[in-house]
């Protein structure tokens, strides 16, 4: 096989064929279960799936303690946790552009197999396409997950006046590694990114804390700012948070402010927002400490029954609103 | 809302709430089942799913019978129907360059819930990514499909010798229309795409023969050549076709002839190749052409046990390999 990838490894026929089975099934190994037909065809118990998809286009594509394959199992995996199902099945579609190194593609397809196999999840059906240089920036992942839901479903209208907000893990780390990387800022070795897999900590806290856990969001795209305001706004309740409660990095909070960006609104990839009855935060903090990945858990707020503002109290008891966001932040990050 | 897509239509934020529930949800009214939520919530029977995924790079996005959107929806949904399954639910991501038209992707969400309506199934969750200029070209679709199985699987290894070999309309179609619309060759008014959802034929034709349906596929990037090459390796089969009996539109053959490509390795986005049982093909004949999508379906050759070869007899009675394409066919047309 040539070391770049070439338009024929995407045409459909023989090279299309040797990239597949050759060098993405073989990488995959057990975590792949298709039979490189149309569709592949699993089983599932009756009952509620979860399904979600999210297309993966962060640049650059290879950071410190991470890539974009690795990213592209844990958001899906954590968007399907964060729903109370259990993961079960990944598409993989890439798109690739003609010059991409065959090593590169399959450090990235290694690294996919590694996460899949660390979540417990399977690969079940895949696409490659390659288009001519300059028509994609290297490499555009996309995973689709399916779950099942063996519990009640949580969801966001599910807050109520009392409950407790608590953050999983340090705010913002995931951007500020990554436009570290992509700028060439030096925070890259102090501040990694948090990309990880969360489904085994929701799994631990719901047996935990069962409905006392209202409802869980990954902080992604929009930062912990917006997550809150789409709480707010679906459970029709307003939420405090405490400043100095937030768990963020110094160095985090340098970097952010040198690039003029607000840590409410950056972007983790393996950072939970959760929203419990007041009696059951201290088991869920408890749980979450537990595991290397949410060690960091603290309550950062409050949900109230006045109006449905997101607010901040800092240490001088101002209060100051946390709007949805809507300009400009950075693309790419995930 | 600007006139174009932003950077900011993909942050997370406001703006891309507006774009996605304001324009992307409102477009897809009823046939959109997602609630915004990270992921969504479907209820499937007891029993074996087939999932499939494809991402669509077409050039260029519109031409004249159809365009992306339409493409995305009939691929997956064609992916899911020929393994033998009933297409359910379909994801939607979509990859979008900075300053495509608002206008555009309007057209395109419409497109893609005209043919999801019309073929059935509901698209249950979503994602939008909004990439600089240069780092995508306009717009890249990825769909991944859910459907139920209630049947036996439909599988490649199922031909034997004495079956018949089915195509289900005119070779070429597609690939002849989008190369004619994208290079000026005027040909695109005689030849249409033939791109379609062929989840309906496939569904009677399967009522009609039940197990005398050995195996269908979508005839997509690698062409009938590719198919059947897959067939006759899975199956450990032979297979001899007529080369008269082929359905070849003379302005198809014409323009693949001055553009130096092999009818048997072009696309459609709306052809099905079947291997029924011999004493099942002329019921399966008359089932796919009541409808207009597979109004021409002809056999065009015979499943034998004599080798895993697929020939091509012409009409002198000479008998040419149809070899696995291995080299150069054309990039971008699905």
């Amino acid at each position: 096989m040539s070391h770049k990838i070439v338009l024929d490894h995407g045409a459909g026929g023989g090279m299309s064929r040797e990239l597949i089975s050759g060098t993405i099934a073989r990488i995959l190994g057990d975590t792949y279960l298709g039979e490189l037909e149309d569709s592949t065809l699993v089983d599932v118990p009756a009952g509620r799936l979860a399904i979600t998809t999210d297309s993966f286009v962060i640049d650059p594509i290879f950071f410190s303690n991470g890539d974009i394959g690795k990213i592209a199992v844990a958001g899906t995996v954590n968007d399907l946790a964060v729903s109370g199902a259990r993961p079960l099945y990944l598409t993989l579609a890439m798109i690739v552009e003609e010059g991409f190194l065959v090593d590169d593609l399959e450090r990235i397809v290694q690294s996919i197999a590694d996460t899949a196999r660390a979540a417990g999840v399977h690969i079940v059906a895949g696409d490659t396409k390659v288009v001519r240089r300059g028509e994609v920036d290297q490499i555009f992942l996309n995973t689709t997950g399916v779950g099942v839901l063996e519990r009640k479903p949580l969801s966001s209208r599910a807050p109520r006046p009392g409950d407790q907000v608590i953050v999983s893990g340090y705010l913002g780390d995931h951007s500020i590694h990554i436009l570290s990387v992509r700028e060439g800022l030096g925070f890259e070795s102090r501040v990694k990114s948090d990309c990880a897999v969360l489904s085994a900590p929701i799994a631990a806290l719901l047996d935990a804390c069962g409905e006392g856990v209202r409802c869980i969001r990954d902080i992604t795209r929009g930062g912990l700012g917006t997550v809150l305001n789409e709480f707010a706004e679906a459970s029709g309740s307003g939420i405090d948070l405490i400043a100095s409660a937030l768990p963020i990095r110094p160095e985090t909070a340098m970097a952010a402010d040198m690039l003029g960006v607000d840590v409410m609104y950056l972007a983790n990839e393996g950072n939970l927002c959760i929203v419990t009855a007041p009696e059951a935060a201290p088991a869920a903090l408890e749980v979450l400490r537990a595991f290397p990945e949410t060690a960091h858990a603290a309550i950062v707020g409050t949900v109230h029954g006045d109006g449905t503002e997101v607010s901040m109290l800092d240490d001088d008891g101002h209060k100051t609103r946390v709007d949805l966001l809507y300009g400009a932040q950075l693309p790419r990050l995930c």
